[in-house]
């Protein structure tokens, strides 16, 4: 079924599989995310978004609000919650900006052409 | 902030939103899909995921259960959602196959290497 041909949304699931996998599997249970693995993944691969208060407040309050049942454990369908809701907030603020019609420093690449 | 260096979930993250956008546009409101975009969308873009129902039931099924107020109408948020349900029914049917061990057809490059 088309292999090597993966079109940009199956690309899209099979990166956020892997980067979980990636960060999920380096201690504890291979497939939930310790706090430190979360900050972790957080750090390096969504500091760009999290941008100048990468160092505090902002990583502390996802790994907070993930974690709503303080096993210090965040699985798969909750890292994925986080992403949808950043997605879609970063898809709001390209909205919003389009209407300004300035350059934008976070989440530009969604305007690339193919 | 690292413009042209973008991780693999904020490259998801923009393929998210500039598939929708790509499929959004073409008629009637710009920033909602309607059912012959969302089909379109749905057809060219996770063909491999519907598999072989392409053309019938699956389309069908994911058009009506996310057109929930019937308006025919469906916003990047409900997308996500989609996107989401999808992303982790991929990652449990990766998890399952593993324990299998044998070479499956889909969601495959998951497990390629960087």
């Amino acid at each position: 079924m088309q292999l090597g041909m993966d079109s940009n949304l199956e690309s899209a699931m099979q990166m956020l599989i892997k980067t979980f996998h990636k960060y999920s599997g380096k201690e504890g249970d291979k497939y939930t995310l310790s706090r430190g693995e979360l900050k972790e993944l957080l750090l390096e691969e969504l500091g760009t978004y999290l941008g100048s208060s990468k160092d505090n407040e902002a990583v502390e309050k996802v790994m907070n609000d993930l974690d709503a049942n303080n096993d210090g454990e965040v699985d798969f369908t909750e890292f994925i919650i986080l992403m949808g809701a950043l997605t879609v907030a970063c898809n709001d603020f390209f909205l919003e900006y389009k209407t300004d019609d300035k350059p934008k420093d976070e989440c530009q690449s969604a305007e690339k052409k193919d």
